[in-house]
């Protein structure tokens, strides 16, 4: 991610700002607004604009006239109960907006969360930055054996090489014809002046997924956390993970209380099927309770097992 | 509307908040937060929190790094033009959070605006406000007789109390009979100490629908100008356009670019159908054009010379 | 629930349809299409449309040319991994479409599930029915004393009959007074040849939350299933349970195989949060736990081990 | 577009059914129910399923018992009267089911539209087909020179020639090294089979952005209409208009009626601000009227002037 002088002259003067509102403050993320979070090799996030606090939930929750808050023991109480209970709509009173770079096959993904707000750069109207996303040797993963959806064990040596070198090579062709499309360079400057360059929105198509996009993002709290419950969990595919966990250090800036709450009910949660609660009850009771007689499917029967630590059950 | 003690101090110690932020802030809509803005004869409207300003519709729209703001002229031309080609996903960056007294049959209108967050007082779990709505004798109309959907002459004199008095006779009655299933009155006391009280999700479907509920409400920049362009609109009942009056005006200290657009593209524009276009064109070149000839009905010939002031050519 | 002879007579004309369709259809479900299922006293349900049925969700999970089945087995397996593991949106792809008369209170209730599209009788627009919501004995509870959102023993005797008394007079008269303002019977008579009625849209507010109303609500599978594990859940008030259970009959013919895994995996579950599951995992494992040591409040301790069944756990 | 015979054959069974339903049906749009109609160079669009027709939103308008179709005249009407007036929930009644073939930048601006359901055919799952999108000569146009979002004239010859070598010589080029990262052909077989493929969810991110995708597209006639007066108008990108007007025809087979409304009211409609509304009412009264004393910007008034086909008063 390189920042222009511009762009960064830009930041620093909507950090430079010291408004006064009689709107609820979130300290903490007050200090890090407009940030550039780094994520990746060249995106990032930035918190570009927020409403509400841990007490505009509990202020909904009550339909109260004043704050809402009475003792932070009090409210936590109640935002846990709200949590655990799904009693989901008080959450939808805080709102938070980004500022995020991400590459179109990652903006693929995240686009699917359709309950938020976006404005996304115009690759009809604009060209877009020469940026374009490699992996880290580390997330180099093969194709998992087990897992159609999911990555098996690291690539290495001159295969990881050739990998990197084939999506650097052909990322930079691909910009290149891109801007000979255009006619026009990624800094504005003409190519050849006397031709005329294909029409933006034509161009485009010659870009490859990992060429970097970017968008401003608005959402309420309640539709963070599920976007952030089914993007920082494990099964999510790690470039959107990335984001996904810069964000999560955010929310706890902005709502303590829910962030607590968040962990322990849903991101370090798990459900038992009606089937699965059986087999636990059983096993609790001290009665010998195997897959077979479980009515689960050995599938099933694994991620039970495995859920709970059992790793000498699984089979 | 009778707000007791604690409630006027709550409302007090939100609007004494001094808090600093590097947020842009919309200083005419702050000198109103907070503050009880009545509607009808128990009802008011709050702002209570909001996010954004005309700047980050600009913003948006850019993507850009900083506020977004060049000039105002510029930052205007480029409102207008989003408004007039409606361009609408800029202007859901910003967001608004009202809390409402109103009628129960105008908030079972409001509620079909579903593109908002709503938690409302629950009469499950607490008694609700012995406040119904009596219309103002101004207000006292009949049935329109060419309308089935609208409201013709106003009812006076004899007819006109008759109609208040049965209206306020049975509120009142019903409500008393609430807090006798209740066996608890509306500040909490109890009536008959050695009996139980009927469960409060039955009892209170003795209330009438008159009877006074409360809400926060919250919704984006342009789910706000959809429910007003609808609600603040001579077609609407008139119980809900008056919130929806005291919400434009919110609007006008809010975002001062965007609401001069909405007046002039949405709230004083009108539509031609195709065919009416063809009427217009007609007429502007000075061809005779009639209603039999234009292909309108009869219905719509009226409505397009009404919509243009053509009083004179109204079958 | 009383139907005129007229609209008894269209019902059957529409389950006299025998149309030819190139569509999958659901057998079962064809079998009660359009037919009146009673709920409560004077509501009822009925499926009035339908798109889609299991084969549907396999369909769009594959983004298959075909049918999207191989083997029932195959599919079963699917539809509940998809299930188990919340990947939701192939259940988005099947429709459905209802019927319903409801008390004016439950409606209030319904209508907060807002990814649905609805039409409601115009209470501006035409005369509501004289037919309003009394609960039978076995349903008159009183407010519990531990759960200010619930109900506790039922009322029975005297007071039972003076509670039934004062809502079925109170109904009764704000029905006869909404007649009178309206100065039309709701047999469509005029009262009063000399004098003009109130507008629909002012009279109705005399009206009680127990009239019943009507409306056609149509919404997705997901957000069907969303719709009846909150409103067919032992939390929900009776009287929206009462549609809730009939709805679910209505899933069951439609998409047994969804039904099934719905029956598993969303209404019999429980959710363990991060600290419960090492409660749980402690148990297993033969280690003393007990609440002080749990990390949990005794609130939630309780609430877990009545989920388990552990009723001597339970403080 | 080439299907394997094994998509033939499902397509072949699938239009093969005959089911009987009570269910209304829409006759014309059975005819071409899972034919593929084809759009651009090797995309399609299918109609798979569908709920309501006409009758369905008069119905819904009515909240009647029975078809609600009175005569076709009056339901015509009443269609016309709905959409004239912008009462839109009736038209949420009825729903439609595409599978879509189309490129990727194409399913980028086609995923904008929130309100509808979408299952898309996983890169994480699955190897993309090998089909990229290339202009027809006759699309290859230059970038507007007045307008950034928009086309110019077309280039031709040998420029025209360079263009779309390269569009084909790159997007052959990553689509073969994406083979290669994946260690699979996309015809299923392996490479090397000594060594391990890059993880399907990787690889795809060498593919560029005119690449087919395909998905199930399923929404309400509302948000069709929405959709296709966005993307059927002369604003739109031509690539993403293709699709829109084959739709446009899948809807005239679908509701007839409806689709005439929507031609006359939203498609050749025009929109007049308050401003331009009295330069109009000044012109039909004969009063004389120019830019300068019209509070129009001039790019308003041309815009309004062009709508009108007042070509001679464009400045």
């Amino acid at each position: 991610m390189t920042l222009s002088s511009q762009q960064k002259k830009e930041i620093a003067e909507q950090q430079a700002q010291k408004n006064t509102t009689k709107r609820v403050t979130a300290p903490e993320l007050e200090k890090i607004l407009y940030e550039v979070l780094p994520v990746l090799d060249h995106g990032f996030v930035r918190v570009v604009d927020y409403m509400g606090d841990d007490s505009s939930v509990v202020q909904a929750a009550r339909v109260s006239y004043g704050k809402g808050t009475k003792k932070v023991s009090t409210d936590s109480g109640l935002i846990k109960y709200l949590m655990r209970h799904r009693h989901s709509t008080p959450f939808e009173m805080c709102e938070i907006k980004y500022h995020v770079k991400l590459p179109i096959f990652v903006a693929r993904q995240w686009i699917r969360h359709r309950t938020a707000n976006v404005n996304e750069y115009s690759a009809r109207y604009s060209i877009l930055d020469k940026e374009f996303y490699l992996p880290s040797k580390g997330n180099l993963a093969s194709q998992s054996s087990n897992n159609r959806q999911g990555r098996g064990e690291l690539i290495n040596g001159k295969q990881a090489d050739n990998i990197l070198n084939i999506l650097k090579k052909d990322a930079e062709q691909t910009y290149s014809n891109y801007e000979l499309l255009l006619n026009e360079r990624y800094d504005g400057s003409t190519i050849n002046e006397s031709s005329k360059g294909l029409a933006r929105e034509l161009a485009r198509m010659n870009l490859t997924l990992n060429t970097y996009t970017q968008w401003y993002w608005k959402t309420d709290l309640l539709n963070l956390l599920n976007f952030l419950s089914l993007r920082a969990d494990s099964h999510a595919q790690y470039e959107i993970r990335a984001y996904a966990d810069v964000m999560i250090n955010s929310l706890k800036k902005w709502v303590p209380i829910t962030f607590d709450a968040f962990m322990d009910y849903r991101v370090g949660s798990m459900e038992l099927s009606a089937k699965g609660k059986i087999v636990i009850q059983k096993m609790l009771k001290g009665e010998k309770c195997d897959q077979e007689d479980s009515n689960l499917s050995i599938r099933e029967w694994n991620e039970l097992m495995n859920s709970l630590g059992f790793k000498e059950k699984i089979l």
